[in-house]
């Protein structure tokens, strides 16, 4: 049998790997949100914050007490430490999400992408997706390749990120409007891929002890 | 005498302190870099970010030191845990100085900021300034007064984000370029008093043990 002190690490690994599948949904629903403009939908991702914010408190409150209570050395306090960290991460990759689909909220009646974005916005949506269902399974399996993976992944968010603006550039200035709203909406997902790529070094550093470069 | 022990916790503090120095320097630097399209600072505020991530290594290494070698408790055991959360907020706000120098020496010679937005742009490179200035102050003193003073002033902040972007939306969409940097722009500063916040949220749980709201 466990000791209930490693359930208790492990309970907390758990809830970062359902924190990390619930912003993987919220992205593509918020994703949904914007390209179709449902207000619906918006509304539900901004509600399932609430969720998210709760899993942070409980991580916070778990590891802390671990620390305080248990003393843990070595590769045990890593972990603890590193929870700290992925926590925030996650928690911050969850309001990416958030604003995400207020852009669709305040843009409602009209779809905040214009259609000569659509498309690069549901590949951002997409590939955020699939980043952040990677970063759960490196949470829940320690797999430092899959970890490094994360970094390629961003690249191509980032490319992603270029080529939307390079596209509202090239509409011409017809609304600003859809231009502020696809800048903002290019900048949230490179930035939750960013949190996803964070957290690989962070769980890459609670296997191996080595900090990535900052 | 101190003890060691205690000097290392205060040296991690003055790092802390020291980062929030540079970043408040940095902000100032890169919004004349913005303001005036000043390439050669632009540039001196992109290579400052090296003495930030310096400062964030060592915090982290003596932080994660001292609990593992100290394996402190209660008052302590915040400090330690807290420092490694202030450092993370206060290396990504040098990031945001750093991306607000870069729009600078992307559109270099030409300003990034129009006219139009030029006053707007300083107001909110001040604020972010004296909002990094009481942030490092809340670290060095633990004034939790002067702590939740900064939500007040990411208000501010946030007015001014505000502001920025109707002007944007007022300019009429000759320049879509522009409309794209001010976007940006906004955001950095804006996640930079964030920060800031998020700062003074940890020094008011350092101090007593009770969570912000997240």
């Amino acid at each position: 049998m466990r000791d209930t002190y490693h359930d208790q690490l492990d309970a907390i690994v758990q809830d970062l790997f359902q924190m990390s599948q619930l912003v993987a949904r919220g992205v593509t629903q918020a994703t949904a949100a914007l390209t179709r403009a449902d207000l619906a939908l918006a509304e539900q991702v901004i509600e399932g914050d609430d969720a998210i914010n709760a899993l942070y408190r409980g991580v916070e409150t778990q590891a802390f007490d671990l620390l305080a209570r248990q003393q843990p050395v070595a590769g045990d306090l890593r972990v603890l430490v590193t929870s700290l960290r992925i926590v925030v991460d996650l928690e911050r990759a969850g309001d990416y999400v958030v604003h995400l689909a207020k852009i669709a909220r305040r843009r409602h009646p009209a779809s905040a992408v214009p259609d000569a974005l659509r498309g690069t916005v549901l590949e951002m949506g997409q590939t955020a997706q699939q980043i952040l269902d990677k970063t759960g399974t490196v949470i829940a399996t320690r797999d430092l390749e899959l970890a490094a993976e994360l970094e390629v992944d961003d690249d191509a968010m980032d490319a992603l990120q270029k080529r939307l603006f390079t596209l509202v550039l090239q509409d011409g200035g017809q609304d600003i409007e859809a231009a502020i709203d696809a800048t903002l909406a290019g900048r949230y997902y490179e930035r939750l891929a960013d949190h996803a790529v964070a957290v690989g070094h962070r769980v890459t550093y609670m296997v191996t002890g080595e900090h990535a470069e900052v």
